[in-house]
């Protein structure tokens, strides 16, 4: 008998993409105040990695209109990053006029996904965000991809691991610095995630694969402890667990920053992050949207404490 | 690279526990009918245990006492397990009695909570469970033993491995055919899971040893994987994640079975149980209560299904 996790990183890289990921499902509009005030603290609060918004129309996402209002606002911290969505060159161009030094691009794993959210095939949407990298390259600014539906698909069910892997495959060739695998829907269990990331691994080095998991069905952790024990040492997570699921009313979406570093400090692994502090970015904001933290460490926490 | 849950049992007995564990721990006192019912549609789901109540005084526990009527109302299934808790002799005699086939004893691996709970030291509350033991090993009845805070007290903190593996070794070799290790708290992460889970197994055969995780701290189902991945093949789990947590209010308590399935049938791991048919006990039981589920595979079904 021995420990399994034996092989697991020192030191691990937390995303929030809390304010993006997370408040663009969530339905209230928030006020680019309160945005900005949780962008600061998630940075303050140690986070070396926060995705601030997204350069898309706001006609399709109405809760990020305010993107470049959010990108003048922010006193950037020295030594975090602050990734935004770029979907398209006129995304992109209006990105790097409002500040933006880092930008995030994305790919599903699933056609029919692909089809439904954005109306063309996967081959086609990656095609797309050519031009994106190409004009990120000549500005030094360093792009990350996202694959979503890694492991499962609201339409077709199942995915297959090779699926992930090319999608993967391309947004790294094609020049993303890190590739992010996103469970979508949260249907996802550890040794689903691990054979994906098996065959992601064949293509891509394994310390430039990011875990994006939802915990739609309370799985994100357990698959975020495989995925660590697979070597992989970079994980979104979203502060209170900001975002419900789109396809499943009233389910859970992001799984909860608090709870994955949480999860981090108990397995001996650094951060940099002070966990107090996020759990009062998580107060900040769930007390702004008038409901409870999705996090069970913050709300564990905070009963504690009071 | 190799996928980390390479030596997993292929089939796992659940203890749910929620009839007892969770129902005591629940505010409102449950109408005998809904408990049996409940119960019931648990063994009609394929649940190979369930925990049905507890003969310790009404006094102490209101919600029990109604325990003989409990069992004298089950229309019991072949083949599965109705646990009860009794914690001395008289409490034993009751049960008997009522017809139960088998009981649990308990005791904790932290001092200050075995004498804030139960006034005594540990020592003494396991001298005081040898005559039940003595009794039902007289009468052919097997007995479940249970350990409480094995990683974490809410008076001392942290629990030294050694401590509880001392107290499962008295309980195994005082008669219980198996030990149910419990993180009381659910302050456990994996690593401090499986070093607790090595230090039993020094004197009491992983086959032998039960995880009872609360999910407190949302790492339940990871300090599930990580015992899997140690050999151990039975969990206790609660329908709907029945029973908050009584040292953090408004916290969780025990893991919701639900979670517990979905993860094992998810890593290819038989239990028997039909999950949509555990879904629908978890609906029956969280209506009566007029709340929403626990289990965040319950409420992601749910959604799907309506």
């Amino acid at each position: 008998m021995s420990l399994p996790p034996m092989n697991l990183p020192q030191r691990v890289k937390l995303v929030d993409v809390g304010p993006r990921d997370g408040l663009q499902n969530e339905k209230q509009v928030v006020p680019t105040a309160i945005k900005v005030e949780l962008i600061e603290r998630l940075a303050a609060a140690g986070v070396p990695a926060v995705e601030a918004t997204s350069f898309v129309s706001p006609k399709w996402v109405p809760q990020m209109a305010d993107n470049a209002a959010v990108m003048g606002a922010i006193r950037k911290q020295p030594g975090v990053a602050y990734p935004v969505l770029t979907p398209n060159l006129q995304g992109f161009d209006a990105a790097v006029e409002a500040g933006a030094q880092e930008v995030a691009i994305f790919g599903a794993a699933s056609e029919s996904f692909s089809q439904k959210n954005i109306n063309c095939s996967i081959a086609e949407s990656l095609k797309r965000f050519e031009p994106v990298v190409a004009a990120a390259s000549a500005l030094d600014i360093p792009v990350r991809g996202y694959v979503s539906c890694v492991v499962g698909c609201p339409y077709e069910g199942a995915i297959a691991p090779e699926a992930a892997a090319r999608v993967a495959r391309t947004l790294f060739e094609m020049g993303c610095y890190e590739v992010s695998l996103g469970d979508t829907i949260g249907v996802g269990t550890p040794l689903a995630v691990a054979r994906m990331i098996e065959a992601c691994a064949a293509h891509v080095p394994v310390e430039k694969l990011a875990g994006h998991y939802h915990d739609t069905y309370g799985m994100a952790v357990a698959n975020i402890l495989a995925s660590l024990q697979l070597g992989m040492s970079v994980f979104d997570a979203s502060v209170a667990g900001l975002g419900g699921c789109p396809y499943a009313k009233g389910a859970s979406g992001n799984v909860a920053s608090e709870d994955v570093v949480y999860l981090l400090h108990g397995l001996g692994i650094e951060t940099g992050i002070d966990l107090d502090k996020l759990v009062d970015a998580g107060a900040f904001i769930s007390a702004a949207l008038g409901r409870e933290s999705g996090s069970k460490v913050a709300r564990a926490i905070l009963a504690k404490r009071s």
